[in-house]
C-alpha cells in the first residue's frame, strides 16, 4: 500500500495537537509523533479519536507512513530540541524532503538551519504560527520562511488551516528567505507585548484612577471591541474582566501580578538594539513584565515611598473616552515602530519583505488580530514605500485626532503617581519624531569634548567631521579607532 | 643588558598615547608598538620626545625589551583586532607573562580570551579605561578583571596612573574574575548614555520651553556644579555652552543633532534582556541617539507634524530649579538600575562584586565622576548588602524632596510637547517600582486564556499555580513546553 500521510508533526503539546486536530478537519492524513511515545497513544485515544490521525511510535514509522516529498513539521519546545530532532530526522529523510520547524524559533537559529539541513540536500522552513490554542486548533496565522522550493509544497496545507479574512484570504503568505518568518513572527510577538501593556496601563488608570470595578470595565472594553481597537486582546479582556471566581468575585482580583516572559519579547528589543531601531514601546513593555515580576521589592518599595492619593476627579465618562484615544494613539506608535524595525531587518538579510502581506497575515488568527491592521494593510496598498505607517493620511489623521486626549491622560498619570511607561514612551516618541531639531548636538559636543569623536555642522555639508579642542589642551591626535 | 621595559602598549591612537605619557610621568618605562610601524616613530619623535619612552618595530623587539613576567597592554580596537594581537602575543610570549585589553571589549569575549590565554599558560587582564583622552593622559578610571594571579603584576602600575579621590584613593581597584572588569565599564559606558541624555532633556526644556540663550544655560549649569549635580558631565556642559564659533556665536548651536553611538550602550541594553532587569533609562537614551540619527525622517515628520507653541509660562528661576529636581531624581533611578543590572550579572556570572568599591573607581577619573558617586560610596559602606539604592536613607529622601518637581516638569513637557524620554521612563520607573499592585493581573489573565501560561493568585501560596478554562472550550492539556 502506498503510504497515506500528507504532513508528520513531532510534538504533542497543545499547540501541536491542535494544529493537527486541524489539519485534520481539512482533509489532510497526519501522522503524529511525540518523543515520549506514551503521549502519541493518549492522543490517539481520546482528542484524535474517530479522525484519520495516524500514530507513529518512533521516526522509522513516522518516514514510512508518509507520501514524498516527505513534510516533517517540528512543534517542540525552541532550542536544543530542534537541533536534536533535525539529526535524527536527517538520518531518515531523504533529499528533497521538507523540515518545518513551527515553534518560536531564534531567527538567527533558523537562518543557521535553513543553510544546514539545505547543505544536506533537504529543504528547510521556519514559520511562525500564531493564535495560542484556539488559532492552532482553528485557523492561526501562519508566517513561513526558508527554502523557496519548499514552499508550494507546504502552501496548500498551511493555507488551508489557516485563518480567513472576510474575503477567504488566508493569514498566510510566504515571507521570505532564511530566518524572514521567525523574525516577523518574532516581531508579531513583541508587538504583542507592546498591545498586552498598553491595555494594562488603561486598565490601570481606570481601576486606580477612575476607581472603576471589574463590571465597569468589561463594559468598557466592549464598547471599545466595537470601533477603532476593535482587537483579539481587547475581546478577551473583554471576557476576562466578566469572568467570576468561583465566590463570585472577579477572577482578575484573585491573580497575582507577576507577569513571566519568554524569549520572543527580549529579542525583539535585542535585534532593534543590533539595528539601532527604536522600539521603545516594545522595550518597555517587556521591561514592565520584569517590573512586575520583582514582587517583593515593590511590596518593600511601596512602604518606603507609599503612593498619595491618585484618584482622578473629573467627568468619568469623558477621561475613558480619553484614555481610549491615548490607547489608540500608543497603538500606532507601536505598529509603526515594529515595521521600522521590520524594515531595517529585510535590508540588514535582504529579504524582500511585503509589509502589507504581514498585516494582512496579522488580520486574523494570530493574537495581535484586529480590525486595525486592515488599515495597515490599506495603507500599504496605496504606497507600498511608505517610510513611515505616520505618514499615511489615515493614520496621520487618527495621531492628529488623538494628540489632546493623549497628552492629558500621559500628563494626569504622571502627576497622579499611575506608572504609564508605554503610554508615555510611545508620546516620547512621537515627539522626538517629529523633531525636526533634538538636543543631540550638545551631545555630540560632549562626545567630542572627551572623545574626540567629532560632529558634523548644520552650515556644512553631512559627511564632512569637525573636531575642536575644546580645552585648549589636547593633542593633534582624533580618536579613530578608540572609543571611551 | 637587561631589559628596562616595565610594560608594553601596542596601540598609538589618542587613547594609548596618553596612557604611556601617562605611564611615563609615573616612572614607568613604557614600550610602544603598533601595527602600523610608523607611527611608533611618529609618536617617539613627537609626544614621546624627551621621555624614557621605549619604541619598538616588531613584537620580537617588544618582547625582548620587556622586564618578566612580560605586562603587553592592547589598546586596539575592540573585536577582531584583540583576538590577532593575542594570538601573535602567543607566539612570542612566555608562561607566567600577562596580556591585558584596555579597550571596550565585549564582557563575553573576555570572560573566553580569560579562559583562552590561561590555557595556554598566560595570564590575562579585561579592564575598562574611563576618562576620554584628558583622563587617559592625566588619571583614569581604571576597572580590571580577569586573571586574579595577574592583578599584584598590574597594580602597582595602575593605580599609580588612576585618577585619585581627594584622600588619595585610587578609582582602580579589582573588580573580578572573567568579565567582569569589562562588565563594570560596559555598565559605566550604559549609565554614561543616560547621564547624557538627561542633560540634554534639561537642555532642550530650557532652549525650547523658556527660550533660553546658550549664555543664559551655561550659567544654570555653572550654578549646577556647585551643588548635588557637581560632575565632569554637568561641568563640560556649562563649559561647551560658554564655547563661541569663529564668528562669535555659540558653537553648540552649530552642531547637527546626529548623535552617533558605539556598542557599549547597546551592550549594556542587551544584558538587561538577557537577565530581566529593567534599565529603562540607559534603554531609552540608546533609543533617543537611534531617533537623532534619523535626521532626513525627522525633517519629513515636523512638516506632517508641525510642533504646537512649546513655550513654558511662569517663573523661569523656579522652572530652572524643577529642572535640576527632576534631573537629580532620574539621575538617582538611573544609577539604581544600573546597580540592580550589576548586582544580577555578579549572580549570574559568580563575581564577588564590591559595589562601593565600583562608585568609588567612578568616583574620579571617568566620564561619570561626580559627587553623587560618593554619596553611593557612602550608601554601600553603610549597608553592604543594600537591596536597591532607592532604599538608602540618603537616596529615599532626595527623591523625596524631588517627586513634586520631577511630576510638574515630565507633565508640563508632555503637554507641551517637548520630548524627555529619559525624565519620563525614570518617573513611570519609580511608580512601577514602589506600587505594591500593578496591572499585570491582568495581562496573566490575557496569557492564561489564549496561551494556557497558568497564572498565581494572591489567595494562594507563591509556587502554586492555576489554569482557568476561560472559554468553556479549551483541551485539558496545558501549554508546558510551547510558548505562543
Amino acid at each position: 500500500m502506498e503510504p497515506q500521510g500528507d504532513i508528520a508533526v513531532i510534538g504533542l503539546a497543545v499547540m501541536g495537537q491542535n494544529l493537527i486536530l486541524n489539519m485534520n478537519d481539512h482533509g489532510f492524513t497526519v501522522v503524529a509523533y511525540n518523543r515520549t511515545v506514551s503521549k502519541v497513544d493518549d492522543f490517539l485515544n481520546n482528542e484524535a479519536k474517530g479522525t484519520r490521525i495516524l500514530g507513529a511510535h518512533s521516526l522509522q514509522e513516522m518516514v514510512a507512513l508518509l507520501k514524498k516529498p516527505r513534510r516533517v513539521m517540528l512543534m517542540v519546545k525552541a532550542g536544543k530540541a530542534v537541533d536534536e530532532f533535525i539529526e535524527q530526522l536527517l538520518t531518515v529523510l531523504e533529499p528533497g524532503d521538507i523540515i518545518i520547524d513551527g515553534g518560536n524559533s531564534l531567527f538567527e537559529d533558523t537562518i543557521r538551519r535553513v543553510k544546514y539541513v539545505e547543505s544536506k540536500g533537504l529543504l528547510y522552513i521556519g514559520t511562525g504560527v500564531s493564535g495560542g490554542e484556539e488559532g492552532a486548533r482553528h485557523g492561526p496565522s501562519i508566517m513561513p520562511g526558508g527554502s523557496p522550493a519548499a514552499w508550494p509544497h507546504v502552501k496548500p496545507i498551511f493555507q488551508a488551516i489557516a485563518a480567513k479574512v472576510a474575503d477567504g484570504t488566508p493569514c498566510c503568505d510566504w515571507v521570505g528567505e532564511g530566518g524572514a518568518g521567525h523574525y516577523v513572527k518574532m516581531t508579531h510577538n513583541g508587538i504583542e507585548y507592546g498591545d498586552m501593556q498598553l491595555i494594562c496601563e488603561a486598565y490601570h488608570i481606570m481601576k486606580d484612577g477612575l476607581g472603576m470595578s471589574a463590571d465597569e470595565m468589561h463594559e468598557v472594553f466592549k464598547a471599545w471591541n466595537e470601533a477603532e481597537l476593535q482587537s483579539y486582546l481587547i475581546e478577551i479582556t473583554r471576557d476576562i474582566l466578566a469572568k467570576r471566581d468561583e465566590d463570585g468575585a472577579p477572577l482578575v482580583d484573585k491573580i497575582l501580578d507577576t507577569a513571566g516572559q519568554k524569549g520572543t519579547g527580549k529579542w525583539t528589543v535585542i535585534s532593534s538594539q543590533e539595528m539601532g531601531i527604536p522600539i521603545t514601546l516594545i522595550a518597555e513593555a517587556v521591561y514592565s513584565r520584569c517590573v512586575s515580576a520583582m514582587k517583593d521589592l515593590r511590596v518593600q518599595a511601596a512602604k518606603v515611598f507609599p503612593p498619595g492619593n491618585c484618584k482622578i476627579p473629573g467627568d468619568r465618562k469623558r477621561w475613558i473616552d480619553d484614555i481610549r484615544k491615548a490607547l489608540y494613539a500608543s497603538k500606532i506608535i507601536s505598529y509603526a515602530q515594529g515595521y521600522m524595525l521590520m524594515r531595517a531587518a529585510a535590508q540588514q538579510y535582504a529579504w524582500n519583505l511585503n509589509y502589507g502581506g504581514i498585516a494582512l497575515m496579522w488580520r486574523g488568527g494570530c493574537i495581535i488580530r484586529s480590525a486595525f491592521l486592515g488599515d495597515i494593510k490599506k495603507a500599504f496598498d496605496k504606497n507600498p514605500d511608505l517610510p513611515n505607517l505616520l505618514f499615511d493620511p489615515f493614520f496621520k489623521k487618527a495621531i492628529k485626532s488623538c494628540t489632546r486626549s493623549w497628552r492629558k491622560v500621559v500628563s494626569t498619570a504622571v502627576k497622579k503617581g499611575i506608572p504609564v511607561p508605554a503610554f508615555s514612551t510611545a508620546l516620547a516618541f512621537f515627539d522626538g519624531f517629529r523633531s525636526e531639531r533634538l538636543p543631540a548636538n550638545l551631545l555630540q559636543a560632549q562626545r567630542d569634548y572627551f572623545g574626540a569623536h567629532t560632529y558634523e555642522r548644520v552650515d556644512k555639508p553631512r559627511g564632512e567631521f569637525f573636531h575642536t579642542n575644546w580645552t585648549g589642551t589636547g593633542g593633534r591626535v582624533a580618536s579613530s579607532t578608540y572609543t571611551v
